[in-house]
């Protein structure tokens, strides 16, 4: 939850303001946009008569859908190959965590067993147990753990990969022949090595996580199942009535430019991109490295990418802080006036944090200061600027 | 529902397309902004670099309302003088149906006792009942109509006035002390007389019914306690993080010409808008006279409208037709090609039905003219145009 209560931290200065990589606000990717280049390409353009109706396309299971943003989307995931969109439905929302909860009501209200139980993975992603919870729906019940799960019966798991908050590429864990939601809110080549194009029945994206437009609002499903769909919509429908217009044209003109800059390198958004996250990972490694053993971060295996044509790591959009001692290190970050999302609220241990990697470049690298001088507490070394 | 299943009628044609009337896209007021006055104002720019964060204000309780859409809303009711905003937390949503969630949430979650009881006196906005219903809650109830609700305890009063379906004005009707959220959508002087600011603890208003932008998805919420609004602010944030920039940056621009077009009768939407539904409802109740005593519809009372400086009628932006003869009249209209929301989903009877009254032009004459079929099958005659 986005919650600012804990931001009052009363001793915090001007020499030290709170830095808050609590949330994942993607921002770090603005400067792309800003770029001389890009600076004047995605001008959208909305005179005040345009994009009054409720309705864009009523012949379409999703009727609040914009036909050319359905065209945007298939070509963009055909130029990455990071997903199949033949014989889908797509599905827009509100961003993918109203998706996610359209998903949940979808297939509980189509299943005959309820409330069904929903899993994931520790950890997860803990928006999850929110969606999952808040409204104490009768549909569908959070049970945690998947890895623990041994209730019998129908069931959802979640699945994201790479993982929220531990980066790590997920397969289901439950393979009882339960439903299972894909998560795919980091499946972009700047993020992980695209390996195979996924093919499963309810696939999520969002805009905010690919070129950082967060404020947009929008993501969308792709799913196989028509019945599963329509009650998707349903859900949306009833929600919210659909999906603003004005950010559906905008998701278009940036996604459509996405796709275009794949063919030219120098232009290319997802090489920026990997050459922005990979770097930032170089500096918290160098970091992490520096302070001897006090600190712990995931390996990532090498895979072969086809969309770069190369092998290469994972470098998450958050990065999976551990301490090697039982400390409560969000606590330990909270002096340091570093807010981040303790591990507990991921279903794991108080001795893991979820850190945002794509906040402005200044809070990363005050970040990186702060962390050494937890293990030096008077040090002032220089951290080596891996930036490209 | 937005269920397109019933559009499927076999036998329309050509001559006779489809009229749909069930819901109520606001599409009649795009000539306003069409004009050759209006057609370059309200152009919303915005560059690719821009809106991209998932906060607007980390230190305001509704963390992403854009504070200039805020005093927009407020400029808006200061002109209009229908409803008090001092003292008030201004919640801002993806639609009024997402604010009317969240504050079901938020009421329900902050009493002791569980489920709470929803109710809205019959005839009352059929989406009302799905709201409650559709996620299967364990924290309220859908209990229907407030005249006949007699269980003891809490409960939650949903207040429309003017009402949808029915245009009538409205109070509450249980008295004991329950909770009430006032929704007035269409509480703006095109619909009805502004007899005094509405000043209550939780009102909801829309934009899309003000001046016809349904496709933003924007709607507002004025609430009193600051529990209140955290919790539906909390809501919002686990349902959608949030609402789309893009909208609310183009609702600004668009309330903000409503506020100044208030001080030129020539430009006054309001002046216009106004006109616009008066000759809509002249015309139609020409027809129904015609009609002998086939159809029904309500009369409503004149009243001093503070903000016309003069005593005028309602015209509500949809008409509750009904049928002298026990019929069904959604059947009897949907004959004749013509869609309108049955009564008995608005908790009253069959000879009801709602029907949209602000839908383009075209579509209104040919309802009208079908209307009058039903009496006279062989009738061809004019309808006297009362367009302004």
């Amino acid at each position: 939850m986005f919650g600012f209560e804990n931001m009052k931290i009363s001793s915090s200065d001007a020499a030290n303001p709170v830095i808050n990589l609590d949330q994942g606000d993607p921002t770090a990717f603005q400067e792309y946009w800003m770029s001389m280049t890009m600076k004047e390409r995605c001008v959208v353009v909305i005179p005040g008569w345009d994009l009054m109706s409720y309705f864009s396309d009523k012949t379409n299971v999703c009727w609040f859908l914009r036909q050319d943003l359905a065209e945007a989307i298939k070509a963009l995931h055909r130029a990455i190959g990071n997903a199949a969109t033949e014989e889908r439905y797509i599905v827009v929302g509100n961003g993918s965590s109203q998706l996610c909860q359209a998903a949940l009501f979808a297939l509980s209200s189509l299943s005959e067993d309820k409330p069904l139980s929903i899993v994931a993975a520790v950890p997860y992603y803990s928006t999850y147990e929110e969606e999952a919870s808040y409204v104490q729906s009768q549909l569908y019940k959070w049970e945690g753990d998947a890895r623990t799960f041994n209730k019998p019966g129908p069931y959802i798991e979640i699945v994201t990969s790479p993982n929220n908050p531990d980066g790590t590429i997920r397969e289901p864990v439950v393979n009882r022949g339960g439903k299972v939601i894909y998560d795919f809110a980091y499946y972009w080549p700047h993020y992980t090595p695209i390996t195979h194009r996924q093919d499963h029945d309810i696939m999520l994206f969002t805009f905010s996580k690919i070129a950082g437009h967060a404020g947009s609002r929008i993501g969308w499903a792709l799913v196989k199942d028509i019945e599963v769909a329509k009650k998707m919509v349903q859900y949306l429908t009833i929600n919210s009535i659909g999906v603003s217009k004005e950010s559906q044209i905008r998701a278009t003109v940036i996604l459509n430019e996405l796709t275009k800059s794949c063919r030219i390198k120098s232009e290319s958004f997802f090489e920026y991109g990997n050459e922005k996250v990979k770097t930032r990972w170089e500096s918290l490694r160098w970091v992490v490295d520096k302070t001897g053993d006090t600190f712990t971060l995931p390996d990532y295996p090498q895979a072969f990418c086809n969309f770069f044509g190369k092998s290469s790591s994972t470098y998450p959009a958050f990065a999976w802080l551990g301490c090697n001692e039982d400390k409560d290190l969000e606590s330990l970050l909270k002096e340091k006036y570093v807010l981040t999302r303790g591990g507990e609220r991921c279903g794991s241990d108080k001795k893991y944090v979820r850190v945002n990697m794509l906040g402005p470049n200044k809070d990363f690298e005050d970040f990186l200061n702060r962390l050494l001088t937890i293990k030096y507490p008077n040090c002032f070394e220089e951290i080596p600027c891996f930036e490209p």
